[in-house]
C-alpha cells in the first residue's frame, strides 16, 4: 500500500539528521496522497538508526490508522488538520530545530531580513499564538494545527508563498509539494533562524527587507517568471546565448 | 562481578563523546545495582578511546572501592551521596558539557521555556548554591552531592520528574532510571540550555511556560496517561484505529 | 575548450561545501582566462554532489553563454560586472555563508579588529548599499556588481588589497588571483565575520586595528617585502640561519 | 637530529586541525630540548594535510635555524623569546582560534569563573597589551613575545600555573611541560572563552571564582596532595579502598 509514497516520506524523514535538524527522536515527517486521502507518517518515538520503510503508518484524513503495526506520531492530528486546511500540500515537517526553537520560545516572527529568506519565504514565518489551557486540555496536537491555521487566516498569508510556521513555546512546522520539499523548508527555517538571531544582535535599527526586494527573489525561482535552476520557465532566455 | 551493569555503564560512558557532551576526560558516568547496593563508575582521569569495561570500578554505598584495580572518578563522593539521597535512580552523570556550563558560571536556573524542555523536565533545572570555603574544604566532592540534594529539599522538587540539576561555578549533574536515561537527560540539558541562552537574548518578555503546558508535556510522555511511543499505556489508545 | 580553467573551477566550487561555506546550492565560484575574454562558471542550482567538470558554463565578457548546455548560475551577472571592472581578478565567489550573511543583513561592515582579518584584508570589509527598487527592476544581477564596483570607487578601496565585499540585505562576494584564491579569502571572511560578532557582543569599546598593525600584517604576507610561507621574496632572509 | 622531539612536535601539530583550533595554517607548535638548547618548530604556511616531520626546522635559543631546508614559522622570534624567559616550559603553542581571538580583539582577560577553567588555569588569562608602533616595527615577533612576559611580571603571575596568555588584537599563546601538553592547554582556553562568552551574556553580576575554589580545582590535579587521574601522588589515598 503506497510503497512509493513510503519511499519518499522514509528518505525525507532520513535527511532530518542529516541535515542537522534532530536530536534522538525529535522529528518527523508526512506526505499525503491526495487522491486516495491517505498520508504516511514516521511511527512515534523509533530512532531514526531504525527506521525502515516499512515501519511508517497510513492515516486517514480523519486520523485514522488504516495500515501500520506501530502507533504513529503523537503529532498525527497536527497533520491531520494541516493536510484537510491545507488543501495544496504534499508533505509536512515537524523538528525541534534549536534555532526556530528559540524564537518560537520568544514567541517572536522570524523577519525577513536576507534574500536566503526571501528566495523561500515571500514573508516573514509567523509565530502562531501559544495554545491556551482549554485548548491544550481538549484536544493538543489537534489544535496545534488549528493556531497555524487561524493564524494564517488571520494575517492574511498564502501558505504556498510562506511554506512554515512557529507554534509559541513549542516549535516550527513546514511544508511544500512534497515531503522532500518540506524538509528542504525545514532547513532553509533553520538557517535564516540562525542569521537572523545574529543579526538582531547586531542591530535591530534595520526593519524588514522592502517589498520589492522580496518580491524579486521569490518570483526568481518562484511562478511563470522564474529563472533559478536548470528547468524553469523562464531560465533559458535569462541566460544570454551567443 | 556485575558484568551486565558494567557493559551498560561502558557504553553510556561511550555516548558522552558520541553525544557532544565532553571534551577529553570531562565527565562521567555511574550506573548502580540497588539489590547489591554496589555501583560500578568511570575510573579517574582515563581518555574515551582507551576505555574498557575491565577499568570500570565498582564501589559501594559508603564510597569504597570493592572491585578494580584502577581509581574510580575523582567525583565518587558526588555520586556516593546522591545514590544514598535518591533511593530511585540508577544512573548518574556528570559532564562539563558548555552551554549548561555557561548557565552553571552565570548561577541562573535553566528555565522551562520550550516543550523540549517539558518533555523531560517538568520544572526548570535549578542552579544549586556554590559550595562555602568551608564545604570546599571538608569534603569537595561529597557536599557537592549534598548541595543538589538540600537544592531539591527547599525548592520541594521531585527529582524522578527534574531528573539534573547544576552546581554553580562548576556544571550539570543528571540521573535517571538507568545509565543510558541519565545521559539521555544530560543531551537534552544541554540542548534546552543552548536554546534558552539563545531565547533569553532574543527576549526576557516572556516568562516560563505555564503550568498546563508543563503538564501536557511531562505527562504525554510519563506515567500512566503516556501516550508517546511504542510502549507507553495509552499509546495504542491514543492512535485511533479504524 | 578551457578544459585546465574547468577543472580548476570545479576544484574550487568542491571546496565551498568542504569549508562549510554553503548549505544546498547557495555558492558559486567562477574563474576567469584573461587572455581570452572569456570565463568559467557554476551552473544554476545543481547540488554540488552531482556537480562535474562538464557541467561548468562559458561566458564572455558580455555575459553571453559561449559553450555548455546548462545554464549558468542566475549570478552570471554579477560575476561578468566585477571581471569587468575588476580587471586584475582571476576568480569570484559568492555564498550565503551565515556569519558574513548577519553582517549583511545588518549593513554593517565588517570591522578589522585582529590580525587574521589583517592577514588578508587590509581595511574593513565594506558592506555595500542595498540596491533601490529601481536597480532590482531593471537588472538586479548586474546592478549587485555595480553596487559593489561603485562602493570601492567612492570609499577609495584597492580591490586587490580588500578582496572582498558585502551586498546590504544580501550576502558576500570574495575575489582574488585565481578561483581557488578567492575560496580561501570567502573562508578568511566568514571566519573573521564570526570572530567580529563575539568581540562586538563583548564590547564596542575598542575600535579598528590601528593603521600600523594593519600595515605589518597585510605587507607581512603580501607585496615585496612579505616573509610569510615557503615562498614570499624576504622568507629566506627573514629566517635567520646559523 | 632529535629525531624523537622531532616525531612529538609533529604529532602535536596534527592535533590541532583535530581538535579544530586552526583553520587553513594558522597555528602552530614547537617543542624544546633544554638539555641541548634547541627547539623543533613546524615549517611557515606548510598546510597540515603535508606535513611531515621531516619538515619541522631546529632552531636554537638565538632563534637560528641549525637545521631544516624550510623556513620556520614566522612566529619562530616569539617562540624563541618565551623559551628564553619562561626557563621551565617544554612546549608552545600559537593558534587563532575563533573563541580566544574574540577576547584578545576585545581586549579582555579571559575570566576564571567555572571549574573547567580552575582545573587548568590557576587565575584569570590575561590579555597582554597590544604592542605599540614601535614595537611593531622594530621587531613584531620578538616583541609579541616581550608584552607576554613584560604582562605576567608585572601582575606578578606565575607562568607555570597560568600556562597561556592573550596578545591584545591577536590570539592566544599556550605553553606547557610539554608540546602535547601545550596543546591540550590550548584547547581548554579556547573552551573556556567560549563558555565564559556566554555566562558574560547571561549575567555580568557573578565576579570571578573565589580564590578558594581555585585552589581546590587547581591542587586537585596539580601538586604534591593533586588526586585527579591514575598517577597522581594521592590518588590512590583518596580512593578509598575497603
Amino acid at each position: 500500500m503506497l510503497e512509493q509514497l513510503k519511499q519518499e516520506v522514509y528518505e525525507a524523514n532520513m535527511q532530518l539528521p542529516k541535515l542537522d535538524l534532530v536530536t534522538f527522536t525529535w522529528g518527523n515527517v508526512s506526505g499525503i496522497d491526495r487522491k486516495q486521502g491517505l498520508f504516511v507518517i514516521k511511527p512515534s518515538g523509533v530512532p531514526y538508526e531504525e527506521l525502515t520503510p516499512e515501519d511508517l503508518v497510513v492515516v486517514n484524513l480523519k486520523g485514522e490508522v488504516v495500515e501500520g503495526s506501530r502507533n504513529p506520531s503523537s503529532d498525527t492530528p497536527t497533520h491531520t488538520y494541516l493536510y484537510n486546511h491545507f488543501p495544496k500540500i504534499g508533505g509536512i515537517v515537524h523538528t525541534h530545530s534549536p534555532w526556530a526553537v528559540a524564537f518560537a520560545a520568544a514567541q517572536l516572527d522570524i523577519p525577513a531580513l536576507n534574500t536566503t529568506h526571501a528566495d523561500t519565504f515571500y514573508t516573514d514565518v509567523p509565530a502562531a499564538d501559544a495554545l491556551t489551557k482549554a485548548e491544550i486540555e481538549e484536544d493538543y496536537e489537534g489544535n496545534t494545527g488549528k493556531t497555524i491555521v487561524r493564524t494564517f487566516k488571520e494575517r492574511h498569508l498564502d501558505y504556498e508563498a510562506t511554506p512554515g510556521c512557529l507554534v509559541s513555546q513549542h516549535g516550527p512546522f513546514t511544508w511544500g509539494e512534497t515531503a522532500a520539499k518540506a524538509v528542504y523548508n525545514a532547513k532553509v527555517l533553520e538557517v535564516v533562524a540562525e542569521e537572523d538571531y545574529h543579526t538582531l544582535q547586531l542591530t535591530r535599527a534595520n526593519s524588514r527587507l522592502p517589498q520589492y526586494l522580496l518580491d524579486k527573489h521569490y518570483y526568481r525561482k518562484h511562478g511563470q517568471n522564474a529563472y533559478y535552476g536548470q528547468d524553469n520557465a523562464q531560465s533559458k532566455t535569462h541566460a544570454k546565448r551567443k
